[in-house]
């Protein structure tokens, strides 16, 4: 993967370090920062720091890191307290729970502390800035930077200011995330579920229905995407696919298929999925392919491909 | 690509050979079969093969055929006429205009010509089989086979029966479908837009909406979709992800996450997108980051992408 090694003197702070934390202290470090790791639970502080170096081992194995995963584990460090863990740090990304007092505790807690320049990204995958960071001395310094897990692997973040951020952070983290090799997002207007999950929610919206409808069984959908859609959508997105596919490109797509698209959208009133029935229906189709005993060893198997894939489109990006 | 070599005596037969029709004859002959290609527009039909032949080079440079391109491209042949191409064959497939007159002509004219067992899949990607194929004596053999482009490329293949299909004919092309490659999914009941491109009709209207609200530009929709989103897309579907995303599996994902989609869906109401000035906006939005000029070439680009893409998954579900 191509990482540029970034000119940063300072080290970057990691607060709250389940999967999501100690995932970013690898994506950081692997860019040559020094890393600080802070839990308030000391527990999951510990398993931190060899988890990363157990994802940084793997990394090699595929070809995703230079270096060797020793010299970048050994940028990380465990911090014993968030005033420690932040100390003349250049950047702040916190992974607390995602509850919306526990992330304004947070915020009121770092207020206390942080320099008067550290940047503070917030992991957030749902819950606006403006909920939790405003009116503090560090507001202007705070946003949102939501990654998919795990963000060492799939490279997207979305940048998502709140009411107070100052356009100095948007570039800071703007800067710092291009420099650790991340896709970065930049979210304009605070919206719920930001683009990732709305994308998601839509996509996911129209799959339950099909699936309660009796359309089509959930691993007939999952192969539609799998094996059709998510073909092209892995490279290009949504917006190139159709641009790509008609010969006077997107608006002629538009005026092409626009009608259909939008009477396939306005058959699709009914209030949504997500019921109890549903959601019973569905996890007994899902059991079916893959017991609940099964299921750790089949997330070892989708980081698996990840990682393949990672290797993959670094190599062809590259060929670009 | 695992291509089984079918047992079929009898040959296939394509009805319409713009790109559609053509890529089918390479999926077809690919797996061992005998074609015969037959266009209403002798120009249309005169370049297909020499397409394949072409398509068929640059499968064998990326190694997604085992044989030698001639030997597969000397199993198509051109007909002359509708009734040479269908006669004694064990499939039709028809990638004549998306048209509901054009296809019920088509109808009319294959009912007339074909033999009493002859199977026909049509490759409509949104006029449902019951509006053109019913109340003749090839009725019960007639279903759709809709494709993605190009069929040869990317697998799925959505079978779905009008009111008057039979139960053989759906086993019957979804043995053939799997026999040549494909990853059939069975659409249950007609329905606009069939399971694909309800799916991308879901995902479209909303990456729309939030462009023209001024949440994010085209190319940071895209970029949400292709260096996140599709990434576990292009492996899994949606179902698997959102199983493998919570410590117990879907029903557990959808107690903790079902709120905040069902929010998120309820927050869209408004009309759907592809309006004209809208259309416009994201048109020239496209054509910023690519030139009109440049469309052929990008086309090429990612025909290249999918290739590779192809030959790395071909790779990958041999180890998995």
């Amino acid at each position: 993967m191509n990482v540029a090694k970034m000119k940063l003197d300072k080290p970057v702070a990691i607060i709250g370090a389940g999967l999501v934390g100690a995932g970013w202290a690898i994506a950081f470090a692997r860019a040559g920062l020094n890393v600080r790791v802070y839990d308030a639970n000391p527990r999951t502080a510990e398993k931190a720091i060899p988890w990363a170096a157990n994802q940084l081992a793997a990394l090699h194995k595929h070809g995703l890191i230079d270096e060797a995963p020793e010299t970048i584990a050994a940028r990380l460090t465990l911090a014993d307290s968030l005033a420690q863990a932040i100390d003349g740090a250049a950047y702040v990304q916190e992974s607390v729970l995602e509850r919306v007092d526990v992330k304004r505790q947070l915020m009121l807690d770092l207020d206390k502390v942080a320099d008067a320049d550290v940047i503070i990204g917030s992991s957030s995958s749902g819950i606006k800035a403006s909920d939790f960071a405003c009116d503090l001395a560090i507001s202007p310094r705070v946003l949102i930077a939501h990654p998919v897990n795990p963000p060492y692997l799939v490279p997207v973040v979305e940048l998502v200011p709140s009411t107070q951020t100052s356009q100095a952070t948007v570039e800071f983290t703007d800067a710092l995330m291009r420099g650790i090799g991340q896709s970065v997002v930049h979210v304009r207007k605070e919206i719920e579920g930001f683009v990732l999950n709305r994308l998601q929610a839509a996509l996911l919206r129209e799959a339950w229905a099909l699936q309660r409808d009796g359309i089509a069984s959930c691993e007939d959908i999952d192969k539609t995407v799998r094996d059709g859609l998510g073909w092209r959508w892995s490279f290009m997105g949504p917006f190139e696919t159709i641009d790509l596919n008609a010969p006077g490109g997107v608006a002629d797509y538009a005026n092409r298929l626009g009608p259909l698209y939008h009477s396939i959208v306005k058959s699709r009133v009914d209030d949504g999925p997500w019921d109890e029935a549903l959601i019973a229906q569905v996890e007994k189709d899902r059991r079916q392919h893959l017991s609940a005993d099964d299921l750790a060893a089949r997330r070892d198997w989708r980081d698996e491909r990840l990682m393949q894939f990672a290797a993959q489109r670094a190599q062809e990006d590259g060929e670009r």
